[in-house]
């Protein structure tokens, strides 16, 4: 498959470029472009450009507002409540990491809850920008329906990321992120393409029942990480993430592909923590401390290392996107 | 082997009686039983009454200080540090959990973090504590060396239990509570003392490789759950509970068994979030709407489910305890 390497901010322009011409105000579209751009930069790219047309389609179609203005519905001391308004989930985001810093400085912790939300694509993007602010920051998100509860058989909860990042000093910040699937439905999808089978363990076909068949899995549900234990936290993240925000649960939520029907109104929760006060100020090294215990022995790497080594080829030589893509962008945009 | 049942009230009044004999004070020693009591009628034995002869042991020598008032060293708006001043851990939970309900109320979310704390017993009894006030509570602790990092072969985080719990109107609070690791190390325990290999997965030797010795595993270290997603989670735990407290890593702290050596010095950390504000008072019935959808499965039962079982028959019943701890007991107390 042939590429084309574009610079990040050919990328950026053209991904605003595209919103813009299909229903979506300027300042929108540059917050979507940003996070899909850094996230195809971290090479995480099923958050990538390979979002974009499907957005564009949605907001042609009004499926997802490109005009949506997120408000703060409901506030409390260090409490926010978002209404992401129907439209994309990254101008939302913006708004919490815009208000949350000033009230975890000033109460230690704060949180923001949105609703009304769409796919907020590489979840430790946003937190790692509050970390960038010397914030600890937590998200946690839902998505559609793809995981059952442990020992049923229909999809009723999202693959449910969750992220982490803190602060470092002298550092990047350190990121965790990870969906809550054993893997990533993409893989699935792959081997069905292919005609290979995927190993046990992975998914369940309808019936609720093991299979190595991708097209059986395909019809059934994402075999959660850590099993029974992991199942739990998809329950977890689902309830803070949609429950406790208000927001359509995983089998309540439309497609983030199709440009049809009614808004996906997914959720998010974002916590922000000022690691100073809860330290008496030891945070910074005491953070140093674990990580120089842990790469001290062979074999162990950061959570978040390759992702950070994308970014900084990414930063010199652009990124390299499929032809094909390339191409349809050019055409959207 | 031989059981004794006795009565919930009669094993908190043993156990405070074996503690208040062993220098601790009787309100320390109070909080202490409650707690241990509840793991055991919730059918969490690792966590009850099994534990008494080593914590009183450890009163005695001084490795816990069971005179130990723990303090709020620092506060904001919305958060506390709290010192468990070598104590047992239990009053230092019990002072955030009498803390945090009134700052969570006016700020909407609000979270405490100790350090110089002990063993934290089941991890769902502190939160649910704040369920059955009608907040959401989620907590992380860490714990003495057990699992690797990632890649790695030597033993540096706890098995760093997560827990989270959300009031439920009409019903017993939700609580999830889980330790990352895959399975409890006193599994293999009882695997060694039978001379009876493990399943492939659970544990690595002391090179990092794969074991189903269970010698070798536990001169090894605790495959976590969800495999290199969970070593994530672990190491998120051990950043919250330790590195933003100012306790000791698990690398760092002493055993939760042995009298002998310095306090382990572990730390806890703990959230308290009103759902109302977040909610806009629908929470209630979106998570009956979740549970709803869940149980309509076939197959599918909640968390903590077998719990809510074993207390209610050991209100009933009282609860059942190997003949030669209820003697050991009956000598110490």
């Amino acid at each position: 498959m042939s590429e084309v390497r574009i610079s990040l901010e050919a990328a950026r322009d053209l991904a605003t470029r595209v919103l813009v011409r299909h229903r979506t105000a300027e300042h929108n579209a540059r917050s979507v472009a940003l996070a899909l751009v850094a996230a195809e930069a971290d090479g995480q790219k099923g958050h990538g450009l390979s979002r974009l047309p499907a957005y564009a389609a949605q907001a042609a179609s009004g499926k997802v507002d490109g005009f949506a203005v997120p408000t703060v519905m409901a506030r409390a001391l260090a409490a926010l409540r978002i209404d992401a308004a129907a439209g994309f989930a990254f101008p939302a985001l913006d708004l919490a990491r815009t208000e949350l810093p000033a009230l975890a400085a000033r109460s230690g912790i704060a949180a923001a809850g949105i609703l009304h939300s769409h796919h907020f694509g590489q979840a430790g993007y946003h937190v790692e920008r509050l970390a960038e602010l010397g914030l600890i920051g937590l998200v946690f998100g839902n998505s559609p329906k793809a995981i059952a509860p442990w020992g049923g058989s229909q999809g009723l909860f999202g693959t449910n990321p969750i992220a982490f990042a803190a602060p470092r000093r002298g550092a990047p910040p350190l990121v965790i992120d990870l969906s809550l699937s054993k893997v990533a439905r993409g893989k699935v999808m792959v081997a069905a393409d292919r005609g290979e089978p995927i190993p046990e363990g992975w998914a369940l076909d309808a019936h609720g029942q093991p299979t190595t068949d991708p097209k059986a899995a395909l019809e059934g549900t994402m075999v959660p990480m850590g099993d029974a234990k992991g199942a739990a936290l998809v329950m977890m993240v689902e309830i803070l993430a949609a429950a406790l925000t208000g927001a359509n649960f995983g089998f309540e939520a439309s497609s983030f592909f199709s440009a049809d029907g009614q808004p996906p109104g997914v959720g998010q929760f974002v916590i922000a923590l000022d690691p100073a006060v809860f330290s008496g100020g030891a945070f910074d090294d005491r953070l140093k401390r674990l990580i120089e215990a842990m790469l001290a022995q062979p074999g162990v790497r950061l959570p978040g290392g390759r992702r950070l080594t994308a970014r900084a080829r990414a930063e010199a030589e652009g990124i390299a996107i499929p032809e094909a893509l390339n191409d349809a962008l050019l055409g959207l945009g």
